[in-house]
């Protein structure tokens, strides 16, 4: 039985001796480069996690989970594009340190092998369900995506739409790492629809800790801009939950400020909090988060697998869900 | 038995009763406006009448052959934003109508599409198969987009590099049409080998004709701007051909005023029409074609198919080859 980090370890190994198709360097080295940026890997352990609750043999799922990383990847790559960032991991993203034509075409063609790599590790008669399960999550989060942008344009964001998005955007990925690794692992269709519910749930609850930590976490722990959503006016969950319970003054007000380009930072992060405080902010989107978090430890107790497979998948909950948020 | 224009009707309805899926009108209004565009639908007929080869039963193959029309847009979508094309079939591109991030996004959500056709659509037995035949011709579109980006940027290309250029951009996804059809009708290892062939040679002919009608053909023919490769220094065959014979002094002389920005236009077309018919590019070019073209007459024999399946399939041979070029 592997823990979580020896499957880092293990995956962290198969990433490097990956060579992708083709004799075209151009087209392959943003691809490379992209793989040589440090990662969490979280959804290929999540996959590999999801085989072991039903079966020992894990490296014959190693390759799909190799093929979710990289289409991780391939949606990174071309999000970057689409948000003009400059950064990804620390480092240049793609379009910046090659240029945006090689950030499309190497996206494309890493999805094509993306698929690939499907067609070529899957047993023949799961074929049909592995795809049919990756697409599904694959148009999700494409359309995720372009909830997300519509949304940069938006003031006002209903909670259910934001939900939505983040569901489609960020969650139904790990739902599906861990779901194809049952699927793989011959699971039962019920328990397979378990470990779908588990991984969603579970990248809720972190998405919900994620806005949470960005706003009241510990910079020295979460390693990012303090507020950085507030300064860059990012419609995150504190900001909508917000906006859904304040008086009609105060909610102008916090539209108002929170979408004004490049007011005084300090200023502006101390009206928001104070406006965040009034509405209970939170302490709701805590809630919001246990909510998913609860799920996500119930859904693991109903899936028919002995205790001590479940283990590491457990350890895995609570190592990315922290207990003070 | 239909005839090739049966078969355009048929897609063309089929086309038109497509929805793609998702609510979200903003990600598939681009997909649905690029179907709308006038299109020739040259690769699902070809599918088809390659599936009518072997097998009666063609509407088996019509989803397949819809979902080889859609990889063809996406390509399409993705292309022009890389090429900062602003027409496509005389209406203004995706990426213009819409913006950049549309394009790349619907694009992306179009190519999952495709992939969800083929799997929904394909039977179980034939699904690998048929996938390894299409992630290989995807891959070499896009190694073939990346060649063409690099040779805008060269002054001199390879007749080899030129030849493996339009091979992978534009020939293999006619071969790959032509022998998915086959797959799916049941067709021989050998015969399926025998319509890739076929599929790519008759692409490389037609590209060679194409090249060849830019500069010699009659406009109101073409419907294209006359020497319009020419006008804007485009690396096709006839350059590259009359590079690899003319001498030193007359090769610069080419090479200068075809990649030099802005000439007088009626001179440079003067010029390099006259260093064409000094290298003898004309019929070099047609010598070129005809050995495409023989070579797909004679793949169309080997092909173990009664005559009279093979009939329209030649038909559409000689529409899309002119004999007189």
């Amino acid at each position: 039985m592997q823990t979580f980090s020896q499957f880092l370890k293990i995956i962290e190994n198969f990433v490097s001796e990956q060579r992708f198709w083709g004799k075209n360097t151009s087209l392959y080295e943003p691809i490379e480069y992209m793989f040589s940026l440090p990662a969490k890997r979280v959804r290929p352990a999540l996959m590999l996690l999801g085989y072991q609750l039903f079966s020992k043999d894990y490296q014959k799922a190693l390759p799909i989970a190799f093929a979710y990383e990289a289409f991780h990847n391939f949606t990174l790559i071309h999000d970057d594009i689409m948000d003009q960032a400059p950064l990804r991991r620390g480092f240049p993203t793609i379009h910046i340190k090659y240029n945006t034509n090689a950030g499309i075409l190497s996206g494309d063609a890493l999805l094509i092998n993306v698929y690939e790599y499907i067609r070529k590790h899957t047993p023949s008669e799961k074929l049909d369900k592995v795809l049919e399960c990756f697409n599904k999550m694959a148009i999700e989060v494409c359309e995720g995506q372009q909830m997300d942008m519509e949304f940069e344009k938006a003031q006002v964001v209903s909670l259910t739409d934001y939900l939505e998005m983040i569901q489609f955007k960020t969650a139904v990925l790990l739902g599906a790492s861990l779901s194809t690794g049952a699927i793989l692992a011959d699971a039962s269709d019920a328990d397979t629809e378990f470990c779908y519910e588990l991984g969603t749930n579970l990248g809720m609850a972190f998405q919900m800790q994620d806005d949470y930590l960005d706003v009241w976490g510990d910079q020295n722990q979460t390693g990012k801009q303090k507020a950085g959503d507030i300064i860059n006016g990012k419609k995150s969950a504190p900001y909508i939950l917000a906006l859904q319970v304040l008086p009609e003054y105060e909610k102008q007000t916090l539209i108002n400020i929170y979408n004004t380009d490049k007011p005084q930072q300090e200023e502006k992060i101390k009206i928001v909090l104070g406006l965040f405080e009034q509405a209970g902010a939170q302490q709701a989107i805590r809630d919001l988060k246990n909510v998913y978090h609860s799920k996500t430890v119930q859904l693991l107790e109903h899936i028919s697998a002995p205790d001590e497979n479940k283990k590491h998948l457990h350890d895995l909950i609570e190592l990315l869900l922290d207990r003070n948020v």
